[in-house]
């Protein structure tokens, strides 16, 4: 198999593992467009699987989807003085439109707070028009410098909710709400473990009170943030003159949030859970839950591949059937490299003993079901293998996080250890830049359910905090 | 009811009648970002629904979805020549991304034939793989110095289709069968009659063969062109240096189609079905088709409300409640501008004798049903209100369209009677130009399955076609 030997060896160079993945999986493909990825069927697939269960999960909880303009003149950008300086650095600026030349050039949004802003405070006037809970699923553009398929690229598919609430109670819970979802959706359908925690000052979003973020470890024992929730208290509202008229008779400035994930999802199921044969995805948000195989030109297999085709369909599985002209090795390794779940082989030999070989993807396993039974048992080796995935996944982070009381016993594992490490902080962003500085480990998040023995893990200070610090894609 | 009273009456001013139906009905609403506008959650929801029917639809006919970049280098827009002369004059650059300037400058796509093409001429080397069925959900930007919601906006959300095929045949064979998936969901889903056929050169896509169109007339017997199925034979393919290797051994250029619905189709739901009371939405596309309206604070109708939404929930149909602190008559006002196909109010003189009275909004007819039965019947009701819908739209239409076999009788028309003109043509331009001008006219579509009887309409001499006539959206 050509395609699997073009794998390049994940422990040996996992950069190189992951090109070749996105790439031989049918994820993405590079375009002429400097920056900007082409995002090909198999991984748009997998990105309308993850719309399709957030955007019902968002709905369920009384959000409702918008579309508001992609451009944001520059006077517009700068309303809000933090947002303005961490976001105008890296966005695209049209200036010319047809044979004009602007008078005011318009960013390309790169996040969309201030449009949000700039509409609510035309809708919102009192009390009756809390909250506002808005989301939209939509492009945005980061002018990166360099780039790689779905973890930083300059166009970024994602999902961004607004919203605004007449308390700061209810703001934050909010914030916290949306935070849990993604959380949820990480864990049971991803299969991804994540760490959930508030960001530090420095690493908050530009313009936010607090910024929460979802921590997943890459097989590698990279970082790679894959979803933030933030509360804005009421700073962006007030900067937009944003006010209701409350219950009480009195003008106030309402509480906002805003909560996005992006495709880059789809790189953190590429890194936790691939191998050396190429992606594996959790049967959840599998585009293809089952590739069936026939394996020769027999009366037998066709009529038993219809068979199960049949059920597949009554039982609402989705699957699709390899009955290309090549050969069943060539076909198993494509399989494996695709990542379905499960792959059927029907062949002729082992329908002698009335019996079908399912492989399972994520352990390779091979079992053998009588062919009356196979599809009767799927429902349940799908849950196995979403469960098993989690459990391998967890267990590999978790072996991967360490703890650091003292600077020397940090700079051991900062230096030979990948993965998270655990440490008390004095609060300071001087003890913070000089972790980053040292071995470009940044805070992922505060640790709030453990109680601080130590000092500053860099100072000797005392410590206010309990962080994660690690490296980041 | 303030709200009903601010709609302008269509038959006094159709165009202040659309801006306060889109707005009063909360589908869009105005941005400071000069030429775009917000799509407002009740608006979106339309969509969302149009994009459901049209996604499957698109699927089960084996095209896949993608993503490509949202940015056009220059270079790469001006190799089809055509093309680049017809879009070029319209569209939006960014010239700077974060703080340096480009080199070469970017245009947002208003179209994406040549990002496809660029792609295609990577992956597309063998007649295995042929064809290539791809389509893409997304915003496309054209620089418009006037704009209308949904009818004309710089930022359209919209879904282009490109596909390649190994023969001519099969890409015409394509475009027809898009063009019918259009019709189709047109008819039957959006209860809008619409006359398809091919564009006349002067008024066909920048760099296509031939452009086929889907007319469908207004209230105000004005043409809104509602979608679009383009063959492109294979000059893009060969301006672009496409070619396969077909069964044959010989390289060949492969033939393409580009196919694409925009949002317009809001705009043309709202100024087919609208009355002067509002939006009337077709149940097909409906976001909610029942607006259920309790009527007082009894027990009885509570006890009934919660009987019919468990019954509706059973049945899948889609509802909401208006229990808010306002008159019934405002909420019946409000259900009428938002056009909910079917309101069902709920109150305690009629539970006397148990029943419950249904509107229409379609007709405005109110039916008594006994409560047992009116989750019943609503499925019957909504299939007689979908049909009506597009019989009424059929027969006004119908009547608008008039034929003209004369200059005399052309120029009668034209001067007096909104609607289509139906009339024969030589072919040359400077006739179909001479009506433009002094009509501002355009040639719709070619009728192909009449006979041409008389002379051009506007020259006199051997007409070679005949053709519908009329203004434009």
């Amino acid at each position: 198999m050509s395609e699997i030997k073009d794998i390049t060896s994940r422990d040996k160079d996992f950069a190189a593992w992951y090109t070749d993945v996105v790439k031989k999986a049918g994820l993405v493909d590079y375009s002429s467009v400097k920056g900007s990825m082409i995002i090909c069927p198999y991984g748009y697939a997998i990105w309308e699987n993850m719309q399709k269960i957030l955007d019902e999960k968002f709905k369920e909880t009384g959000h409702e989807n918008v579309q508001m303009p992609m451009f944001i003149p520059e006077s517009l950008l700068n309303i809000e003085k933090e947002h303005v300086k961490g976001f105008a650095p890296e966005v695209a600026w049209v200036t010319q439109g047809g044979s004009e030349c602007l008078e005011e050039r318009l960013c390309v949004r790169p996040t969309s707070e201030v449009l949000f802003c700039d509409y609510y405070k035309k809708i919102i006037k009192s009390y009756r028009d809390l909250p506002k809970l808005y989301n939209q699923w939509c492009t945005i553009v980061r002018w990166e410098k360099t780039t790689r398929p779905f973890l930083r690229s300059r166009e970024i598919l994602w999902q961004e909710g607004h919203t605004m609430h007449a308390t700061e109670e209810e703001a934050i819970a909010e914030t916290l709400r949306m935070l849990h979802i993604y959380e949820d959706f990480q864990r049971n359908d991803l299969a991804i473990p994540v760490i959930v925690g508030k960001k530090t000052e420095k690493e908050k979003f530009a313009g936010a009170v607090a910024s929460y973020s979802l921590e997943a470890m890459m097989y590698d024992g990279v970082a790679l943030q894959n979803g933030t929730s933030h509360y804005f208290g009421d700073g962006f509202a007030a900067s937009f003159g944003i006010q209701f008229l409350d219950k009480d008779n009195t003008l106030k400035t309402p509480y906002q949030t805003s909560w996005g994930v992006t495709t880059r999802m789809i790189g953190a199921l590429i890194m936790v859970h691939g191998d050396d044969r190429g992606l594996v995805l959790p049967p959840n948000i599998a585009p293809t839950k089952v590739m069936i195989i026939p394996i020769g030109d027999h009366d037998k297999v066709r009529t038993v591949t219809d068979k199960i085709t049949s059920e597949l369909n009554t039982k609402g599985i989705s699957y699709q059937i390899d009955d290309r002209d090549k050969t069943p090795g060539f076909k198993f390794a494509e399989a494996e490299i695709k990542g379905y779940p499960v792959r059927i082989e029907i062949g002729a030999r082992d329908l002698e003993s009335d019996e079908i070989t399912v492989v399972r993807r994520d352990t390779l396993e091979k079992i053998k079901y009588p062919v009356s039974e196979v599809v009767d048992h799927l429902p349940e080796l799908f849950e196995n293998i979403q469960k098993n995935m989690y459990d391998k996944a967890l267990q590999r982070r978790d072996s991967m996080i360490y703890e650091a009381n003292t600077w020397d016993e940090f700079t051991n594992i900062a230096k030979y250890k990948p993965g998270f490490i655990k440490a008390n902080w004095c609060g300071d962003e001087t003890c913070e830049n000089k972790i980053k500085d040292e071995f470009s480990m940044k805070s992922r998040c505060l640790i709030e359910d453990e109680e601080i023995h130590t000092n500053c893990v860099v100072c000797g200070k005392k410590a206010k905090y309990r962080l994660y610090f690690g490296r980041q894609y």
